[in-house]
């Protein structure tokens, strides 16, 4: 297969590249790194790369913003940054998914544990996830051609709880390179409209 | 109590009004209609109306738009639609919560059956509804002096199944009088980061 991956150069992104590379033709895409860079919330720069690297069999994501601070000093702005970044540069993949998918390709976009386990400083996160994964069960049944959609909802992990550990007490993280094979579950089996919660 | 009601014209704003008006001072507000006027998705617009009404001890959320249609056909802007109009206007009102409730206040969203269950053209607002229901969990962790809030995600309505019915095949409607309960229970109880699934 011929895997794009938005965001391979972060944690998840290297276990995915490393997992997934070992059988199939991986393509690291980012905004400032990688092989190719692409702009995920913009959708015209998303097209224009596939122009480039021609039609694939799964896209990954793993990319995008969210801000994090506490409700009361947060405003509309704030929670915009997560639903343009995070959300809608995922969402963009979707839309574009039948003209660069090839038949039964896969769409494999990330959410994260704060959907259903909520952190202080956390609700713009909680926002943008909520609706990735609704998003994908709803677009999972109008997709053609076999094309299917999958998110994977990871803990924080291991490599980030030096920084992350503080926001996450109780919360027990899990190692990239376990999210890593929800990702693989998701391209190479044949489930669609799913969310793969790795915690 | 006194309880702001936004989309108190619509359907299920209605049946709310019936319901909780039998023991409470309701205030209708919408965007065009109702005692007061104020658009949700314009965050100054709801800070001048509290301005004028005072503080209150509810406010509940049952109006914004989403764009309906098929995935192959949409854009982004369209999802943004949901996004600011939908999801934004009522987050809106939990950013503005800390400001313009009394103590033990609450807030009431609206999301909707196709978070859990989606149909054919609905993607935009599964969307919106997985992030709506998605935040007031995290918001509810982080508000102040006993404030909580809460969602409704109400199936379609026997009400509107001359015009939703052919997109809702084998959906069991509910009656508006069913799920202003939900409200009823969201005002009137006291819990708090809860989705009230009316299906």
């Amino acid at each position: 297969m011929k895997i794009a991956i938005f965001g391979a150069q972060g944690t998840i992104g290297q276990a995915i590249s490393k997992e997934l590379g070992q059988r199939h033709e991986v393509i690291a895409i980012g905004r400032n790194s990688g092989a190719h860079q692409a702009d995920m919330a913009d959708i015209a720069s998303v097209r224009t790369l596939f122009q480039q690297i021609g039609k694939v069999d799964a896209i990954i994501a793993v990319a995008g913003q969210v801000h994090f601070g506490p409700l009361a000093d947060m405003t509309p702005e704030q929670l915009n940054i997560g639903l343009q970044s995070k959300l809608m540069g995922q969402a963009n993949l979707v839309l574009l998914a039948r003209e660069v998918l090839n038949d039964g390709g896969s769409i494999t976009l990330t959410s994260g544990v704060l959907t259903d386990d909520p952190i202080r400083f956390g609700a713009a996160a909680s926002m943008a996830n909520g609706a990735i994964e609704a998003f994908a069960r709803a677009a999972a049944i109008e997709l053609p051609r076999g094309i299917r959609v999958n998110v994977v909802s990871p803990t924080v992990l291991q490599e980030s709880m030096d920084s992350y550990g503080p926001y996450f007490r109780g919360f027990v993280p899990v190692a990239a390179a376990k999210v890593a094979q929800a990702y693989s579950k998701s391209v190479e089996g044949a489930q669609t409209g799913q969310v793969y919660k790795v915690f």
